[in-house]
């Protein structure tokens, strides 16, 4: 046996059914014996000097420290101006590649059975840059940002993925026919990257016809990679194709290693603290997360357990299509793990 | 019988496969006896005076005195700056609504079997504007544009539609949380319109929602109303859920009853002048043009004799599933529409 060192990792259970979900998850990763020691922050927006909204300081620091987080869903205040606490995360932490793996889940019935591919989302700016003006009354423009630098980021980021995961193509998603500067500025910087990594296929597809071909076949898709808002929709549009955000991990990636890894549901108020909530998306973001900090090993007991326990149909949430607790399924994924040692 | 007033109407058949389906539509409409008489007008951009791309004059002429036009898939020739030929005529005539319904056709298998619905796009400014700006070097910048007259304008068009289409709802999709601005003005419009159409329910949803919520269950959707990018993105996505822009209608309607109704696929340069092209999305098209010209029995006939042909599964074009030459699946068509008689 191997004593692998213990790392701390700030965990955001988050709002709703984020307390309980991050619970199931701490209570397989004990089982698993991952080498994890968690720092709970809370992270609720606050007023910063000047009005600004921040991070409290104690899970910036936290974040800071440890570089990685594992984050539950946050609610967004319906405060005037108040930012989603998602994008605040993103952009406190410069955090600006979200990655989203979609495969589809033997067990769990929808019209795909063949999904797996990556939509890699550049998470910085783009149609997010939060420029809007007023230039007559009735005229409003909204600014989409494309920069060469975070263009380039994203395509590395993109292809470096593909070629460490075992992928073999990159599909740069866009709208350069019609916004020919912007999408074209990006477009072009994923051609120059591609140069670089000849091993990996690159192509070039219009948003539009990616959606119409993702529904008839999202077989042939493997790493897709684009701007902020076309990365918005499509990995919520490939989410569904496998079940949905229930069951789909997310990794917001920065640089030198600094991450949070997130469920991207919502807080499900109405089902909060009833030990009814599905924790797969988050059960299998802090897969993701465990593969970051190369911990390989655990991070296939646990998915293969979950898979397992989904595949059986026997431990079901309700959303799966059963009628089992909260931790009744985690309790059934725990079993798995520890009958695998 | 009752003896219909002929109307003419421009015809466009355009570019590849485009003369084939435009010939199999007339010779369709010809067995219907439908009071249709087609000036037929070609359409390749030129460069009017101060270098500007335009229509042909003749073309121009002709759809001004008809105001209604049927066009076939038109090539972007790759000169620089050439616009896309869909887009100019869009343009030139102010064709303010793209309307594309997506209803499953019966005998051709998809994952979905009950998807009925219509997605109603903003077609002339938003993401399309064509306004972008190098910043500085490395930074460009595209400008949506949003107006309160086109966004009351298109939620008009919506509701009304609605209320004549015999539909129940009209939802508007945005990303009002990240422009809030722009998609904020389009949805306060799409609101106040909805106060004057009680008898038609109103809801509001993000767009990524909607991409996720379509594919995992699209029945629930009705009349969507949307501004110019979301609306490219999900009529692509709507038409792949019932078997692809081979099979999907689409129309542009201006004001005072202007409208060219278009098969939105390309022009399959591979398979022109062969006798294998789909006239399906030009004939529903056409047929959506009877129905804006309130010939409704005529669109009836042709649209049963289409579906009639496709549920038979005997006579149908390759892309269907079947051997049959793009004449010989047109003459079905017609024999079914005699046989109506
Ligand atoms: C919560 C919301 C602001 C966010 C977005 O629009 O990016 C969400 O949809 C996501 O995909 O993480
Ligand atoms: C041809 C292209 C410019 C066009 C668009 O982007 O609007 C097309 O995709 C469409 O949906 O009609």
């Amino acid at each position: 046996l191997i004593t692998k060192e213990i790392q701390t990792v700030t965990l955001i259970p988050g709002d709703g059914i984020g307390p309980e979900i991050s619970t199931a998850v701490m209570k397989i990763f004990e089982a698993a014996k991952a080498p994890i020691q968690w720092e709970e922050r809370n992270v609720t927006a606050i007023k910063g000097p000047g009005g600004r909204w921040m991070i409290p300081p104690e899970a910036k620091e936290s974040m800071n420290k440890n570089k990685i987080g594992l984050k539950g869903p946050l609610k967004t205040p319906i405060a005037a101006g108040h930012p989603s606490m998602n994008l605040l995360l993103r952009k406190t932490f410069d955090l600006y590649a979200n990655v989203r793996p979609c495969v589809s889940i033997e067990g769990y019935k929808t019209p795909y059975t063949d999904v797996d591919l990556v939509t890699i989302r550049e998470n910085t700016e783009g149609e997010y840059s939060g420029i809007e003006h007023l230039i007559v009354d009735g005229v409003v423009q909204s600014i989409k940002l494309i920069t060469e630098e975070a263009s380039r980021r994203i395509a590395e980021y993109a292809f470096e993925y593909a070629r460490n995961n075992q992928r073999t193509s990159v599909t740069a998603v866009h709208k350069a026919n019609i916004m020919r500067m912007s999408d074209g500025l990006f477009l072009r910087k994923c051609r120059e990257v591609a140069e670089n990594y000849k091993d990996v296929k690159f192509t070039e597809m219009y948003l539009d016809t990616v959606c119409l071909n993702m529904v008839q076949d999202p077989s042939h898709f493997d790493v897709l990679v684009m701007p902020n808002l076309y990365g918005d929709i499509l990995s919520d549009l490939c989410a569904g194709l496998i079940g949905g955000l229930g069951v789909t991990p997310s990794g917001n990636i920065g640089a030198n290693g600094v991450a949070i890894f997130e469920s991207v549901h919502g807080t499900a108020p109405d089902i909060a603290g009833k030990d009814l909530a599905n924790p797969t998306a988050l059960l299998l973001s802090a897969v993701m997360m465990l593969r970051h900090m190369g911990l390989h090993g655990y991070a296939k007991k646990i998915e293969t357990a979950c898979f397992d326990t989904i595949r059986d149909e026997k431990v079901l949430t309700k959303d799966l299509g059963g009628n089992a607790k909260c931790s009744e399924f985690t309790a059934d994924i725990c079993r798995r793990v520890q009958d695998m040692d």
